[in-house]
């Protein structure tokens, strides 16, 4: 359940999301609502902040500031692709507000990304209100898609792609479906045989069992080997978030380090140290999850 | 500005802190109200929540949970007396709750802990709700005493200390004192040849100048080499905390990693590998601090 407050508060408001599962709340200042859609999926609001820029809200839920959302996406693109022997086919399932399709395309390697978003309003929004996440979408290699993205990988032709970036909303609503082995299976057949799935993995605070339930389900698909990594995230619950790499074939041994360090692209958080620091477990993560 | 909101949602009352600095909130979810007391320095209260355990708030700033207290706690202690060749006499500035205290404690190579905090209603209100903080208070190695920590470093004999661990509340009230140049001298005097002060160092997110302002005056009084470390930490603003290591003399040249591999006690956050993590810095801190 969430639920949703708006407070008077001197001369701004607020957008607070309470997220009854942990008994906590965040909220952001705002100063006023910019626009708002009720989409087929979902409703889409988009509000002005005091101090983070635009703010996305989904479905009473947050989905991303212009001030922090850089750490989320940058981990969802940097440490996958680094960790690819060569990504040239990237698919993006969800990721409408175009910031993990950015990053993606700062790699030059990358030949196609393809983004499937199941609602076109999120992009629309976003090319208004986050168009510096939008910068590239008229870049050749991308093509944006509006359409079921379980359909797409269930019909994707096995061993087509590199890799695949799933980044979605939490696993209810539009995004329940991308949680589970049905779509696990999809991706594994997806994937060439050096391929590599990234998802967002949610708190590893408070949202554990989530975390444990998403590595056993692809890990009984197949997936041969996971490493999950943490980074700050301010606008999500608890503050503190994971993204969960798996691998079709072998293990993971490290990651491109040099071509990392020499890389033609600014990144505001990603960086060599902080790729390698991402994977270091606190014990408690270690017990909960068996080392696994 | 601290504003401080109580609001009902079904059940539930809210303890809301308002972070007006960065047009942000954060709030638990709270059942009752336990205790309060105002002491000569501040207004302490206790509250109960519905999935955080208790909950100390200090002049409407949230202090700690039972929870995720463990983070902050660990993160100020274990790595700043692992840097250390052989802390033997470590002081903590602060620290009421004694929770860093019970983890110096776990030390077995430390033999005395002062602790001097201002505000002896700190100490007894932990001992009351948050008694597993509380545990090792009665340890031999410990002194507890009730008293300006400011002053307290002024007096202290030159060279005598190993380690000073300053666990403070925010620059502003009591804590104010303990971010300035003249205690930062007094510290360095105080401390041996190769001891290290450690200070909680405010969020990298939304408190960079201060942060900034803070190693610039750890500087600019003698000491030879600076260290920033990041954690989360959910119930502090933007969840994401630093603490600074300052050494007396020398430089930072890694830790003792064997001792803190087979270290004869439990951490539910600290390890070696998450030591050696929170040293990473993301590139747009790297770029505020002038990589120093």
């Amino acid at each position: 359940m969430v639920l949703r407050v708006l407070l008077m508060s001197g001369d701004n408001k607020w957008f607070t999301e309470i997220f009854a599962a942990s008994g906590s709340a965040f909220g952001l200042a705002i100063t006023k609502k910019l626009d708002e859609v009720k989409s087929p999926f979902q409703h889409i609001e988009m509000f002005e902040t005091t101090h983070f820029g635009n703010l996305m809200v989904i479905d009473d839920v947050i989905m991303l500031s212009s001030r922090d959302n850089f750490l989320y996406h940058e981990m969802l693109s940097h440490p996958v692709l680094f960790s690819h022997d060569k990504p040239k086919n990237v698919v993006i399932i969800g990721g409408g507000d175009c910031g993990t399709l950015r990053e993606v395309l700062k790699h030059t390697d990358v030949e196609t990304v393809t983004q499937i978003d199941i609602d076109e309003q999120v992009t629309r929004m976003s090319e208004k209100y986050f168009p510096e996440l939008c910068a590239s979408n008229n870049d050749p290699r991308a093509t944006l898609k509006f359409d079921d993205g379980i359909k797409y990988m269930r019909e994707a032709a096995a061993e087509s792609i590199d890799v695949i970036i799933v980044d979605s909303t939490d696993p209810i609503g539009p995004g329940e479906g991308l949680f589970n082995r049905a779509f696990y299976d999809s991706c594994r057949k997806a994937l060439k045989p050096n391929g590599i799935l990234v998802q967002q993995s949610e708190s590893p605070l408070i949202h554990m069992p989530l975390l444990k339930d998403m590595r056993d389900a692809m890990t009984d698909v197949g997936f041969s080997a996971l490493q999950t990594l943490l980074f700050p995230q301010m606008v999500y619950p608890s503050g503190w978030w994971t993204c969960t790499l798996a691998r079709k074939e072998g293990q993971f041994t490290g990651f491109r380090e040099s071509d990392a360090e020499q890389a033609n692209f600014n990144t505001e958080y990603y960086n060599v140290e902080v790729h390698k620091a991402a994977s270091a477990w606190p014990n408690f993560m270690k017990k909960a999850l068996n080392s696994k």
